[in-house]
């Protein structure tokens, strides 16, 4: 993958502009101009608003062509009709990149059409690369940037890179995947994409050396066996996550009136994608879940999984979808039974042949999260992966305990929280650890799956 | 359905005995007597303990012989070796049910089974019935009754009933419903169900006049044939909602190990639930997702859905899902069109046409609810339910608003709220006022359309 734009300085300006800037919350560019602060920006903020001399303190401009040094990115929140005009002045002061936040263009039909065509020419005649219009911009934790949700903390980077259409999508991947424990390098909400499309991010990210998994929210492709071409590239690298909606007729109408997008075939996409080594997402919930599975620090490249539980009925459930997921359960040789049983007699109370699942009934016990972590390695040593469950009292030193086992054995570990200990704050500490951390038993399962089709798909290529 | 044990007194008995309370928390005897006597009952509480006079300020006895008066249920927390000894001594008392905590029996084999054995057959001797082994009990609002999760609130009674033979489902039930604002009537836990069993519950449920929704997880049938008849009589009643687990040849290992179940085909059970009525759930939070959206107040009987969003990416992917289940999103008349351009010009930015799904394009609103509730009302008219999406400024006031609107065109309304407002305390309110409140477009769909066929079913049978 390569001959894509660079968009180093669209995700790292070194300085940039809010066009309609407004000291006023309730406006985009107000918020865009506090969260820019808020949020730590290193670079030089220059708000452009024709009718104010100072916004939030910061020196205020009258128009691009004012501003007093080269800027790498206009954030651009002006009413639709004066966006072909800024853009025009955006290309005179050579800058590179506008984010276009403004709505009322190609979403809208012919007369928004014509507009878009507009800005389009006007940017292309300036050299400056559009992303939307009709977007929310940008989240980047390393250079402090978050335009899509106000008063989101902007956490430690990570590996993650989100790209959608649109922003109720992305605005949830950043409120869920913070609430997760999640850690991003880009995210983009790319709206419209009159210019800079899917393909051009999908192409960027693929090189991108911060970025570790790359998930994508389409509705329509302008350019879908681009797209694919792309995508089959890419996965060779690292994985790609798709969710693909605008899938039925109604869905379709309601994705060209949302940004003016043509959805294709669903049932195509879907044999294509497959084709392509492509992830596919089926919901919100389940890209965020897909999400935090890829970000574990470390893949497994086999079929057998250790479930290991304080729950019976977590283990009949993890188990039934371990087998629709073509993942293999196998039992325990005969010296690992007995060593678990060695480890585990006089510390729980008497319990089924530890096969696999094994079912650690529960009872009070001293240290279970040391229980776990020894279990897990014995059943470990003969599987590629481990889901644990019903992991009732959660603390950070056994989260920890769970972190080093995974590296020691150089699997990943799946863990679902017992309903005590079931709450974000707690599940976001484990999967920032690198241990992902889910609902139920069946969603770790469903996602370690894809991670093991994805990780033998790649071993055949590579 | 008739003919089955009346289970009155079960659920709501005038008083009850713990055998093997205590004082330590730390032990299951002593969190179910601090649990009753924190959560409210109302009955006498009579703690059973060889070795104390006083149990946590309640006069102790030392065997249920001495029990001062007849009462109606014994929970039992000894060691399994003990059991046989306590239901021998509950028969004596004539004491009518007795919840079994205790584990150790059918679930380890052979020699437990022969345990279990010989419990029944003195239950059987003594007029006593059992719930369980290897149970956690029950969870009853109306009698403040609660031994399944300690320190779980004791919420305002409903309609939505579970029963259950995992501990851990039965558990994340009671904490996770709480926590969406469900309402519940009855919530059992039966372990081995060596005694009364699904069919017993399903049957008595069916009868009860304060179950609008039975719900159950379901890991084997001891009397297959006997579930699907009863289910089907009772789904012409009510909902009959079943997670079926145990579904592949480790999950049946796994339930065998955990309540002694014996898992039949499952694409054979799935066949006759589907002629039964019954609905299959697919997971926890699927399971939770269809009690909440059974538990509005009105059902749909018709396909035609309105989808009214304050997103794009919503509303495209909530058609999506609605195609694929089976739903219809009619195109609005020309004249509602028309009706809903007269009442948005001005209030919002321009938007598209609005013909179905409705995407009102976001922007700073005086009242939005009062937004959701007029268009929602000219969709309403001209379809059977409607799923609104991202209202991202939720209270309590306009919740009303909403279910006031359900009220008075008597259809379903489900929420998704926007991230802004997606905590659990704001969807709880939501469902608690009968508005089922879903993570995603697609959740609120899919369960939408499971009300629709079993609706539809009960109007051709009833």
């Amino acid at each position: 993958v390569s001959g894509f734009e660079n968009l180093d300085k669209l995700f790292n300006p070194a300085s940039l502009a809010v066009v309609g800037a407004s000291s006023d919350r309730h406006k985009a560019g107000g918020r865009f101009v506090k969260g820019l602060i808020d949020g730590g920006y290193k670079g030089n903020i220059y708000p452009v608003n024709p009718n104010a001399s100072e916004i939030l303190g910061l020196r205020n401009y009258h128009n691009v062509l004012d501003l007093p040094e080269d800027i790498d990115l206009a954030i651009v929140s002006v009413p639709a009709q004066s966006v072909p005009q800024v853009i025009a002045e955006c290309g005179i002061r050579r800058i590179k990149f506008a984010v276009v936040h403004s709505a009322g263009f190609s979403e809208l039909g012919d007369e928004g059409k014509a507009l878009e065509r507009k800005t389009l020419r006007l940017a292309s005649a300036g050299g400056t690369r559009i992303i939307g219009p009709n977007c929310m911009g940008l989240y980047v934790p390393r250079s402090h940037i978050n335009t899509i949700v106000f008063g989101a903390s902007i956490t430690e980077p990570g590996g993650v890179a989100f790209v959608g259409q649109s922003g109720w999508v992305t605005e949830n991947v950043v409120v869920l995947g913070n609430e997760r424990g999640l850690h991003f390098s880009k995210i983009a909400s790319i709206g419209n994409q009159a210019d800079l499309t899917i393909e051009d991010m999908l192409g960027y990210l693929a090189e991108d050396p911060e970025t570790r998994v790359i998930t994508l929210y389409v509705e329509g492709l302008k350019r879908g066996a681009d797209f694919l071409r792309i995508a089959k590239a890419a996965s060779k690298q690292k994985p790609v996550i798709v969710w693909k909606a605008g899938r039925s007729k109604t869905g379709a109408r309601a994705a060209s009136s949302h940004t003016g997008s043509l959805a294709g075939d669903s049932s195509v996409f879907d044999a294509a994608a497959a084709q392509s080594g492509i992830v596919l997402a089926h919901d919100l919930d389940d890209l965020i879940d897909l999400m935090v599975g890829f970000s574990c620090p470390v893949w497994t490249r086999g079929r057998k999984v250790a479930i290991l539980c304080e729950s019976g009925g977590g283990a009949v459930s993890a188990s039934d979808t371990a087998e629709a997921f073509d993942l293999e359960v196998p039992a325990l040789s005969a010296v690992a039974q007995k060593e678990m049983v060695e480890r585990l007699t006089g510390v729980i109370p008497p319990f089924a042949p530890p096969r696999n699942p094994v079912d650690l009934v529960w009872g009070p016990v001293d240290n279970p999260g040391r229980l776990f972590v020894d279990c897990g390695r014995i059943m470990l040593h003969e599987t590629n992966a481990a889901v644990m469950l019903d992991y009732q009292r959660f603390d950070e030193n056994l989260a920890r305990q769970i972190a080093d086992l995974r590296d020691e054995t150089q699997k990943p570990i799946f863990m679902v929280p017992g309903y005590v200990t079931q709450t974000r704050p707690g599940m976001a500490v484990l999967t920032g650890l690198g241990v992902p951390t889910f609902d139920t038993p069946a969603k770790a399962i469903r996602v370690l799956a894809e991670m093991v089709r994805f990780s033998l798909r790649a071993g055949d290529v590579l």
